[in-house]
């Protein structure tokens, strides 16, 4: 195939461009294109789609990793896909955009504070078919092992048929060896108990740390994202960067008239 | 009425504890209940759901403004919700959660990416009945006047009927004297293009500032926020904080079969 018909393979995430986990991807899925991965700098994560207006941004070439190129920048995962899109493919719109591999869930409600489903989004708002893969743990060190095969079907799979228009997908793999399948799923309904970690500095003055713990809701719903990674297969959620309640238009009519 | 049956106001902002807009969102609401200001120290636009993992964050009273208790935060709106409900609400869930008055319009896929929609989705989470509200100018000195009757009138009926569960409310109101009325509405369709004004640094490197114009796909779309605001009505868009896309799951499921 000519090199110039490679489909164009945007890579970000939200751990930073030095993560293994976007190593990882890398790894799983070159050869398909020509990939260009820009992430921030630095651990971005919770991020959710943030963007930044009131400070300078900038782009800097790392060294190459498996034929792909390398960016960091000083931002958020969004401001990475606008800045890349923008500063290197010069505003064409990548075939394909993957996010990740994140050290951590993006299960459930997640996803609304995910700087990887913000790169996510952002590329779905592009229009390139947009996926983000994350991993249930947040040891950095764990092998990705297990995420290898899921990204290889769910990308080739992409790639041949593609998504419907304004459609993207949230991959979660939980921490196993090896998943026993890929399932279509919604996100759970749950909540996170904030739990603040409050210290005295050494003026006397309170400070908090943000902890919590995530309570589903309906752990026995088997069209659950969670139902599944907890048994040992990868959800993958259809979403979208549209969040207008549709379904309740008439009721809220209902209620202002 | 006792003071304790009060409902409990919550109120936040991505602009600052000091806009104007969160200072005329309190006269407009005053005597209605315990209100309770928790607001970013400065600005922070841009922020969606964006929340503080890896430092520690600060709450600050600030002096009473009209009634109100007023709490300045160094996080993001997220975190202000977060933490101002559990620092001063001891972790009860506020009966009411408006957000704004945002300077600048949060219409269509800017919802995506508003602060403002971020602390309201935090409240619609925490399972508060929550409004964002947003005027359609940047002047921080404009004056809201014409946003006095649609935040009476919205937060009249919502005291009144409640929302449903898991559905939150982006109100906008377009820059005039008068609303012409207030119209329930999807987010329209379009997307940004983003413009960097490119700058060179006394040492030669390149950086970024992030621009851009949004373009309305369906400006004659009579089910849009767009078209109202632009007609002179105030917007009201239902909005969940669970991206699913739940009419595409057939769809993915065939693409992974």
């Amino acid at each position: 195939m000519n090199e110039s018909k490679l489909p164009i393979i945007f890579i970000s995430n939200d751990d930073g461009i030095n993560a293994p986990g976007i190593h990882r991807l890398i790894d799983y899925v070159a050869g398909r294109g020509r990939i260009i991965a820009v992430a921030p700098e630095g651990p971005r994560s919770g991020q959710s789609s943030a963007l930044t207006v009131n400070s300078p941004l900038r782009i800097t070439r790392y060294p190459d990793y498996c034929g792909a190129e390398m960016y960091g920048v000083n931002g958020t995962p969004v401001d990475c896909v606008k800045l890349g899109v923008h500063a290197i493919l010069k505003d064409k719109c990548p075939d394909i955009l993957l996010a990740g591999i994140n050290h951590g869930s993006n299960s459930a409600i997640n996803t609304l504070y995910s700087g990887t489903m913000g790169a996510v989004f952002e590329g779905c708002l592009l229009g390139a078919n947009a996926v983000g893969f994350s991993y249930h743990s947040h040891d950095e060190n764990a092998s990705l092992a297990a995420c290898a095969p899921v990204v290889d079907d769910i990308v080739t799979r992409v790639i041949a048929k593609g998504l419907p228009a304004g459609v993207c997908l949230n991959v979660n793999i939980p921490k196993c060896e090896r998943v026993a399948g890929i399932k279509v799923a919604r996100a759970a309904n749950g909540y996170w108990t904030e739990e603040f970690a409050e210290y005295t500095d050494p003026h006397g003055r309170p400070y908090f740390w943000l902890t919590g713990h995530f309570h589903n809701l309906e752990p026995d719903s088997a069209d659950t994202d969670l139902y599944w990674t907890e048994r040992g297969y990868a959800s993958v959620v259809p979403c979208r960067p549209d969040q207008t309640a549709i379904d309740d238009l008439a009721n809220i009519k209902s209620l202002l008239d």
